[in-house]
C-alpha cells in the first residue's frame, strides 16, 4: 500500500472529516499567535517579485474541512499586516500588499469538490486552487512558493514498510495493525521509523526546491514525548483495541487471518527530538521555532462517541479499502464498546502525546536538498 | 439563475460528460495543427521570467473529461517545441524549456474529483491544479498567465437575461425555453445577445488582466453562420423539440405552466461577425487568427441515441435544478421519440452552425481592459 489511498472521509455528512475535526481545528487556533509573530519577524517582503509573482501560499495535506481555510486565513492576515506596515515605509513605496494565490494540496483521492464548495462559500480574499498529488514528491515548480503550511499531515507515512508485511522478516507484525500495538516487536517500530525518516527527507527535499530562498514553512504535527515508549501512548491503546476488534472478527470468520496480517496502519508518531534532528540533518532549512502546543480541550474532556467518530473519520477509508465496505459499521461498534470500558479517555497518565509547532525558513544560500 | 449552477454531468458513468463529448474532442483535434503553427509563430519565449515563474497555462471551462487534457497536451507540446528550437540558439543559452504549471478552471460545482483522477491517471509532464470560479470574473492574479485556452465554454451565458423571465417585458419568453425556439419574439434574442456582449466583455477584461503582455489565448466556440436566423439553426430545432416535450408534461400536470415559463436555457450562439466585432471593440487583444473549423464527423453521421445523450450530458443538471431530479428520465425519452421523427439529424440543410477557432495575443502596450 502506498499513501495514494490515504484520505479522510469526504462529504459533509455525520461521519465526515469536515464535521469531526475539532481537535485539529483547536491546534490551528493555538498556532495563530505564534505564527503571526513569526511572520512579522521573519518574512522578507522582498521575496516576491511584484512584476511577475503573486504571494503564493500552499497547505500540504489540506483535506476537506474548515481547518485548512482557517490556517490559510491566519497566514494571509499576518502576511497582509506585514506588507501594510511596510507600505508605510516611504523609502520602499513599491512594496504594496500583493495578490494572494493559495494552493490547497492533498492526494488525488481527496474530496476536492467538498473543499472547493466550502472555501468558495466563505468568499475568500485570495485566488483559490487545488493541487492534487503526494507531498512526498514535487507538486510545484521550482522556487515558486513563498509560504508552506502543513498541519497534522506528516504523521501519514507514504507507505507501509515492506518488512512489516513480510512473513520472513523479524519486523513482521503478525496479528497487529500498528507498531505501537501491545506486543509488537522492536523491529516493527524501527521499520516505521526508517520509513518516516525517508518520508521527511523527501518532504523537505521537495519543499526546499519549491520554496523561494527565504520562504517560510509552518508545520504542526503530533508527537510522542521524548523517552515515552510507543506502547505507552494513547494511540497505542486505541490501535491495540481496534486491532483486537479485528482479531475478534477474524476469529468469528468475518475475515481471514491472512487478511488481518496483511493490514497495518500507515501512521508514525515521531518524537520532538527525532523530528528536530531530521530537519537539522537535512540542512536546507533554519529552525526558527520548535515548540509544544497546548493540548486541545476535546482531548482532555472527551466522550466515547466523539472519540470513536474522531478515529473513524481518519481511518475508515483505510479499513474499507483493505477489508471491504461492509465491515466498518461492526468494527466501530465493537471499538466503542471496548473503548468505553478502558480508562484511556479519562486517565491523565495516558497523555504522553503532544502537538508541536515548527517554523522553518528556507536558507538563502543555495544549499541543495539532501546536501 | 446565474451560471454558478451550470456544469456538465459529472463522474464517468453512461450519462457522464466524460464519456459523451466526442464532438468536442474532435474540435480540439482539428485545432491542433493551427494552434501548433501559431504558437511557433507568435510565442515570445522571453515572456516568462525564468527566475520566478514557470510557464502558466489555463483552460477555462475545462469540465471533467479527456478533452481538456488533450487540449492542454497540444499546447504544452507546441510550447516545448518552441523553447527547444530556441535552446539551440547559442546567443540565448538561458532560455531553457521551462517547467509548466497548468490550471484547470471551471465553476465550483464542476466535478474536479473526476477531473483530477483522469489527469493524474495520464501522468502528465506538468504540475496540475484546479482553479474553481466563474471565468466571467478574475480567477488569477494579475499578469500571471502565459497561455489561456477555452473550448466550447463561451456559449454559456453567465445568467439568463432578466427580461426573458419578466411577464411585463416584451422579451418575456412564455412557454419557450430558448430564444431560438420556434415563435420566440425578436426581443428575446436581443436580450440574449445583449447578455452575451456583457459576458464577452467581462471575459476579455479578466483575461486581459491575467495574461502577461504578449500572452496568448486560443478560443474554440460554436457559432451560427452569419445571416442565418437563430430559428433556422440545428440548436433551434433541438430546443424547440425539448421545449415541446416540457410543454406536453406541463399539459399533463407533471409541472406547472409557471414553472415552465420561469425556465430558459443559458446558451447563446454568436455569429462569427458578432464575435469578431466584440473582440476588436474590446481592444486589449490582437486577433492573430479567426477561422472556421471542419464539422465534426459525429455531427454529420449521428444516431438518435447519441444525439440525445450529447444533449443530456450538457443540459440535464439545468433541468434537474429547476424541475427536480425526477423529470429528466421522462423528458429525454420524449425527446428521443420526437427527435427520431424529425429530419434535423439527417438533412444537411440544418447544418447552419460552425465551430470557429480564434487565436488572440494580449497587446504589449498597457491598454486597459475596456478602454
Amino acid at each position: 500500500m502506498d499513501n495514494q489511498k490515504i484520505h479522510m472521509n469526504g462529504g459533509d455528512g455525520p461521519n465526515s472529516y469536515a464535521n469531526n475535526s475539532e481537535y485539529q481545528k483547536q491546534l490551528v487556533g493555538y498556532s495563530k499567535i505564534v505564527m503571526t509573530e513569526l511572520i512579522e519577524q521573519e518574512l522578507d517582503v522582498g521575496i516576491i517579485n511584484p512584476d511577475c509573482s503573486p504571494f503564493c501560499v500552499a497547505d500540504f495535506g489540506c483535506s476537506v474541512g474548515g481547518n485548512t481555510y482557517l490556517a490559510v486565513q491566519n497566514i494571509i492576515e499576518a502576511v497582509e499586516t506585514k506588507y501594510k506596515s511596510n507600505e508605510q515605509d516611504q523609502e520602499n513605496p513599491q512594496l504594496q500588499v500583493p495578490e494572494f494565490l493559495v494552493f490547497f494540496n492533498d492526494l488525488v483521492q481527496n474530496d476536492f469538490n467538498t473543499l472547493f464548495n466550502y472555501i468558495h462559500g466563505n468568499e475568500p480574499n485570495y485566488f483559490t486552487t487545488g493541487i492534487p498529488g503526494s507531498f512526498y514528491g514535487r507538486v510545484f515548480p521550482k522556487a515558486f512558493l513563498h509560504f508552506a503550511h502543513s498541519s497534522m499531515s506528516l504523521l501519514y507515512l507514504s507507505r507501509i514498510p515492506e518488512e512489516v508485511l513480510d512473513r520472513k522478516s523479524t519486523a513482521w507484525n503478525k496479528g497487529r495493525i500498528h507498531y505501537s500495538c501491545s506486543g509488537a516487536a522492536k523491529e516493527v517500530e524501527a521499520a516505521y521509523s526508517n520509513q518516516f525518516r525517508k518520508d521527511i527527507q523527501a518532504f523537505l527535499d521537495a519543499r526546499a526546491q519549491e520554496l523561494v530562498p527565504g520562504g517560510l514553512m509552518a508545520i504542526i504535527t503530533l508527537t510522542i514525548l521524548d523517552g515515552v515508549l510507543p506502547s505507552d501512548s494513547p494511540m497505542a491503546i486505541n490501535f491495540t483495541i481496534l486491532g483486537s476488534c479485528l482479531q475478534d472478527m477474524a476469529n468469528m470468520g468475518i475475515m481471514s487471518e491472512e487478511k488481518l496480517d496483511s493490514f497495518n496502519l500507515p501512521y508514525y508518531y515521531t518524537s520532538p527530538m527525532e523530528l528536530e534532528t531530521l530537519i537539522k540533518t537535512h540542512g536546507c532549512f533554519d529552525i526558527v521555532r520548535f515548540e509544544k502546543l497546548p493540548t486541545p480541550l476535546r482531548q482532555v474532556v472527551i466522550d466515547v462517541q466523539t472519540a470513536v467518530l474522531s478515529m473513524r473519520v481518519v481511518t475508515e477509508q483505510l479499513f474499507q479499502q483493505h477489508f471491504g465496505k461492509d465491515i466498518t459499521e461492526e468494527l466501530f461498534q465493537r471499538y466503542a464498546e471496548k473503548l468505553d470500558s478502558h480508562p484511556v479517555l479519562k486517565d491523565d497518565n495516558y497523555r504522553t502525546d503532544a502537538s508541536y509547532f515548527v517554523f522553518l525558513k528556507r536558507k538563502t544560500e543555495t544549499s541543495k536538498p539532501g546536501s
